[in-house]
């Protein structure tokens, strides 16, 4: 078995074509078991990788420098996630089984019996993304949702952590298998003409992303301008801006600060919810050097994902400090394999005059201070940011945040109050989304809704009981939610 | 106020670029009014409707040749509908309102409180269809299900039906404006130039189109070409195969082709559900030529929407007859304004060599009477089959239909079991969609779960209470159903 780029590793590394035919036959096989029954192979993998824990940490550490708490933290989450994704489909909630009874006295003329129930898309394509080398990789949300849903996923390695991925497949593979889940279920592919052939074939019924701007764009266009476009899940960006109130800066800026460079370092900056903007009622930020040099000074660095990563991320950070006029206020020293934590400062006006510099996304520890002068300013600031993952306000209960909050939520997948947006919890209510480019479409990547987004409608009309999908029966046999005739 | 195309016929127009920035106005003024407030809008707009019966039944007969009895049948539907779904917002389903909170238990980690809700997207365009000029047009789903969900709405006309839509769009602004909502949630717009902008235009969220493949696919690309791609939520065709199995056929053919003919002439087949294949176990179809002319003759012909349309109908019928080689078994008369119903006769071998023919869509009363030799030819053909709105199965309860209704669900919205596809009911479980170019998007666009297409979800974390939305706050003062942490 080949990959497309070069010779195969590893047996988990298929040539796309063959995985992509291999998942739809595994899909078919796969189409009637039960949501307990796949609940059980996700429940098999999450044990699996648990088995493998010590394996997998290592591997990681080795290919991401993220350090080991760090990735123990990241693996416990990914586990739990798949669990959680095993609770949700066991309940059903996710099939939003429908039965409305004919009805011959229905107000527009006799309603026939129709009953509608989700169904999976068929074979899913996924790309590992390079900053969470388990969350959002080969057994991350989007496999996990999809394998929920009933798919079967195609994975495209990411090769900032190719060995981990390799291994952390065969692992998911073998558990699979030994759970009795169809072989070909999940498979992983490598390379660029792999990409482009899960994106392409016409047995790929969606795909997920998560990455740049412009790679995912590119990726977007391509799955929207087949002969059948499909949709694109992907994650392409976000800069998180915060929005301090005068009343909570003047209380305790301290605090802010510090929670701010917290959260800007945190895995050095490799966040997609990394704050990239700090909005505070401060015009005179050299007062904030000291503070903030203080703190740059107690953090550990340590090198980012790739070589390539490193680069772009000093290019994107000489290129916002060029574009907005700012100055550096704090910067911990680099040295040769690790950025330090730079924070510039700048005033309202240059984003007022370039909107588009709040779209400018830093990958790496960095972050710009923008001070405004009044509330008129800090609203019309907030009125000029694009789709966001999420923004953030910092104030006081009585503080008159109508306009901002509205403002905010307009653009926004999540809205924190008093909190840091890194650190995606997994639930229920979670939503890892926004408008484009934080999006591309609506849905969230993270927690139990991120299972719709593989599923679509099917309405059966006057079917006989005894070929209704088994959650569509009157008799609910699979016990699952169930709306009757609207109620 | 100018039209972008020609002058104003009525105040009722409005310039595209100003509709949609005073929709964008209203949509923020109506941003706080609560679901049963949008839902007195829908009753007073169904109301208005239902006093304007008369005129608007006549302008509609002038414009449109459907005949009174059909256009009251599509009025009263349209009225029901936007009842149904002013019903489904007060109960408030559809705001999906899910609370998590905090857990410091919570098992990959402290969660905090996240809370996600439904908001509406913004202002929405929605383009009107040919065929029908009340259920899919000015007040039809698309607009009705966007207006449910909270958005403004910018409506392109179709000119097929000019008078009648600018007549019906006094009506429902006069209706909104009676009841309160605010100016400009609801505008009328006409011309190319007009449609255009409804695609492009940045703060549009999101589209609603049924029409032609040709035509929608043009919009769709526009719209995911914006620099911020916007779902396009467009129904483009669907050829609604039938397929009849050997016992059912055997049991009752002649049943069976008398409600083909009653579904295929229908409105005069201009519905996207006509049945456009009947599939049935008879290799002699000539021995059909009696029973079809005899039904035919029947069928008392009305001239079609359009010249337009009529011209297209008829190349579409010619180009179908050449490429599947089909013969004419039956054919009324056309007269000078009115075709006749014409069904051709092929057999499975010509959609097998060219499963392309299976997407060709005839907007008229014609279809394609498709004869197989045995089971293995009757699945072969079903898995040509692309996405469909809709499929059919006629049977017996002793049949062996499992393979043929699995690829059927495969790519359809709606699988029908003993009944014909036209006339889609209005209903909680309806499902008006299916896989492309049925659809260019998951999602239905009749029936309460259209609403979902013009929502998204929003997180709000650690948010004091008395900033949540309403929908999300622990006393729950809307009355609606609330997800509380999980269960």
């Amino acid at each position: 078995v080949l990959s497309n780029d070069k010779p195969a590793r590893k047996e988990s590394i298929v040539h796309a074509e063959v995985a992509v035919e291999r998942a739809q036959q595994a899909f078919d096989e796969a189409r009637d078991a039960t949501p307990s029954q796949r609940a059980g192979w996700l429940d098999a993998v999450g044990a699996a990788l648990e088995r493998h824990r010590e394996e997998l940490i290592e591997l990681a550490h080795e290919e991401t420098h993220l350090g080991i708490p760090r990735l123990r933290g990241e693996l416990t989450r990914t586990v739990f996630q798949v669990g959680l994704l095993a609770e949700e489909i066991r309940s059903g909630r996710h099939l939003e089984a429908t039965i409305d009874h004919a009805d011959p006295e229905w107000g527009m003329g006799p309603r026939p019996d129709i009953r509608r129930i989700n169904e999976p898309l068929g074979v899913v394509g996924v790309f590992g993304a390079s900053n969470f080398p388990f969350a959002f990789s080969v057994m991350g949300g989007d496999t996990s949702s999809a394998i929920a849903a009933g798919c079967a996923v195609v994975h495209k390695v990411h090769s900032a952590h190719l060995r981990l991925g390799i291994r952390t497949a065969d692992v998911v593979v073998e558990a699979l298998a030994v759970a009795g889940a169809p072989a070909g279920l999940f498979a992983l592919v490598e390379g660029r003409q792999s990409a482009e052939t899960i994106v392409d074939h016409p047995l790929v019924r969606a795909v997920g992303f998560a990455g740049s701007t412009a790679g995912g764009r590119a990726l977007f266009d391509r799955a929207v301008s087949r002969p059948d476009p499909i949709p694109f899940y992907g994650e392409l960006g976000s800069t998180n801006p915060v929005f301090v109130t005068a009343s909570a800066w003047a209380e305790r800026s301290e605090a802010i600060l510090a929670g701010f460079m917290e959260s800007v370092s945190l895995g050095m900056g490799q966040f997609c919810t990394k704050p990239g903007f700090l909005i505070i009622p401060e015009t005179d930020l050299g007062a904030l050097a000291e503070p903030l040099r203080a703190a740059t000074a107690r953090i550990k660095s340590h090198p980012l994902l790739s070589h390539r990563l490193d680069e772009a991320f000093h290019e994107s950070l000489s290129e916002l400090q060029m574009k907005s006029g700012g100055s550096v206020i704090a910067a911990g020293s680099d040295d040769a394999d690790a950025p330090g934590v730079t924070i510039l400062g700048t005033d309202a006006a240059r984003f007022i005059e370039d909107p588009a510099l709040f779209d400018h996304e830093m990958f790496g520890p960095a972050s710009v201070v923008v001070g405004y002068r009044d509330n008129s300013e800090l609203l019309a600031l907030a009125g000029l940011v694009s789709g966001q993952l999420t923004t953030s306000i910092h104030g006081n209960p009585g503080d008159d945040i109508e306009q901002l909050s509205r403002r905010l939520r307009s653009v926004s997948g999540r809205v924190l109050w008093n909190a840091w947006p890194t650190g995606v919890s997994v639930t229920y209510a979670q939503n890892h989304g926004g408008p484009y480019p934080a999006a591309t479409i609506t849905g969230t990547s993270v927690g139990t809704a991120a299972i719709g987004r593989f599923m679509r409608a099917v309405a059966y009309q006057d079917f006989p009981h005894e070929l209704l999908p088994l959650g569509l029966r009157d008799d609910n046999p699979l016990h699952i939610p169930q709306r009757v005739d609207g109620a």
